[in-house]
């Protein structure tokens, strides 16, 4: 083990620890040992990279998927939930979720509903789930309506971000989880913000001490935020800077389609604008915000987004408007906006008007 | 109105009031009033025989369903999510359910799903649901394992418990609340269940006031035990008396075969038996139960229980005995059982050998 960092994530009731460095996995055994059973299920492809979590002497029934939003459904689930009872797992055992965010999502959302609610441990394999989706127990599946429209909030009993795992994620799903890091740079402050620039180029290229570096970061920003408002009625909607955007990305587009971290990381250059047209404040955020994301090989905004992803005839300012809509955050009818007038300097529910939107989504 | 009694349900975060009497629901358009949005989710033949919410004045979208524990799928509850989407509802909406229990069950569910959780209003029609399922917040599904398997911890808005809907009930859906009925007296103590025995005439005959008094100390003993212990990690446990060999019936028999509160009946004076040998005591309990259920027109025991029901070939002692596996409060492999040592002395996690429950199953 290179170097490993212990998070702790202090929520009320059941505070959990995230685990993170290069060879943190090993530590997984001992972390299910309180429990009556175990049962895993797994990302296939990531079972077959890095061997299953019987290698790290998790003795334990599994279930395999393929990863991806197509396994974000209520059949799914259904079939998680199935593979629960035919291991006939208790409230006192505990469910492993062992791959990218949608098996943590699914695997997570199981859980909680299993019996009403037994552990999980969440063993995320890419750098967007390392970075985010693991930390701060929101579970969900999609709906024909939307994405991560139904869902619950079930906090892990432990977190293992492995980072030796991500030397074998696609150059996609690697940009993907930049997009995250960014964001979470951009919530954190100014510090943050600047460190990240300075180790843009080792951490495009995955060198090890900028990996785990950045992965600890991002999951103390996360883990801070997540503890003053872990059911999301104020403070954490933070963390969904960039988001309303990003959702009505891959509304239009299609889910699965745009990957959601680089959905995310255009979000980002929106908010951006956006924020200096709300604020009628001229900002360097967007373009330092720009250089990040050309840094790591991502859209540098909505135009270079469409032509990457031949989604010209998808993402127009209409289908974008109507996707904004379909945003869970908001009240009815009025998305609201995570917007930032600084790094670290952050307003939640922000509301804009139509107008500006088509000129901001043209 | 002839009587109105409000039960304040203290649970920590969200307390809630639970009016009880003849002529409540005229109440419910006020309690709707403070959400963006209003969605209904009711029970087909309950708008057929009392009219929809609209009566009342909650001018919603309205889905209706069959009741019946054939809703109770994640087939179903998707639908129901999905008509939440179509509704457009937000975090500030309100979700009502006006139906019986299962009606009650999936649509809390749904509540809690949707955008991670909106509020549900819970308008019980049946006897069962009004002294037992709509207060406290257990949402659930069944899976094809078992009964009740899937399910969240949800606690409502606000509950109406109208006894003027019980007048329409069928006998049998009208005697399966009279075995929860008599549950909540046995959980209560000696004073409960001798004002039971006193009443046990009026009751069964649903004379006004016995029917209001009634439902309203039942949410009284269920709010103070929920308030002790809103997600079941020990006192709850005690409003499980009966169910566990209640569940052993049921899923022996076949969901939906037996009504659920018939099954408790019978599961009481089985936990009577139990409780006996256990305990090596004689009490007068076992009769006691026996002439309640048969003041009701209830089965006394289970043997009268197969035959009225024409299950002697389901219910075999084998057959319950599997059932009881599937029980999902106790750890893997050992069914745990509530028992009593005479009224209101409710002992919980208490293990019978094999031996004896073959006994008490033949």
């Amino acid at each position: 083990m290179t170097q490993a960092t212990r998070v702790h994530v202090a929520v009320p009731n059941a505070p959990y620890d995230v685990h993170v460095g290069e060879g943190v996995l090993q530590g997984i055994a001992a972390a299910t040992a309180g429990a009556d059973r175990v049962a895993v299920v797994s990302d296939r492809e990531v079972c077959a990279l890095h061997g299953d979590l019987r290698r790290h002497g998790v003795d334990a029934p599994m279930l395999e998927f393929d990863g991806g939003e197509s396994i974000k459904t209520l059949g799914v689930l259904e079939e998680v939930l199935d593979f629960c009872a035919a291991s006939s797992l208790s409230r006192s055992s505990i469910l492993v979720a062992y791959g990218g965010g949608t098996v943590g999502d699914l695997t997570g959302m199981a859980a909680s509903l299993f019996k009403r609610g037994l552990r999980v441990i969440q063993v995320p394999t890419t750098l967007l789930a390392q970075v985010d989706a693991s930390v701060g127990g929101k579970t969900a599946i999609n709906l024909a309506a939307g994405k991560n429209l139904a869902g619950t909030f079930h906090q892990p009993h432990a977190v293992f971000c492995d980072t030796g795992l991500l030397g074998t994620l696609s150059e996609a799903e690697y940009q993907s989880g930049l997009g995250e890091v960014i964001k979470t740079a951009l919530i954190e402050g100014e510090p943050a913000l600047a460190q990240l620039e300075s180790i843009s180029r080792d951490l495009g290229a995955r060198a090890v001490t900028a990996l785990s570096d950045t992965v600890a970061r991002c999951v103390t920003t996360k883990a801070r935020v997540v503890v003053s408002d872990p059911e999301e009625r104020g403070a954490r909607r933070s963390l969904n800077l960039g988001h309303t955007f990003a959702h009505a990305i891959e509304h239009a587009a299609g889910y699965g389609r745009v990957p959601h971290g680089i959905a995310v990381a255009v979000g980002l250059q929106l908010a951006a604008s956006a924020s200096e047209r709300v604020y009628a404040s001229s900002t360097d955020l967007g373009e330092r915000i720009g250089r990040l994301l050309s840094a790591f090989g991502l859209p540098a905004d909505l135009e270079e987004l469409r032509s990457r992803y031949s989604l010209g005839a998808a993402l127009t300012a209409n289908a974008l408007i109507e996707g904004l809509g379909h945003d869970k955050k908001g009240r009815v009818g009025a998305p609201e906006f995570v917007l930032m007038r600084g790094p670290g300097d952050i307003e939640l529910g922000v509301m804009i008007a139509e107008e500006e939107l088509r000129d901001l989504l043209a």
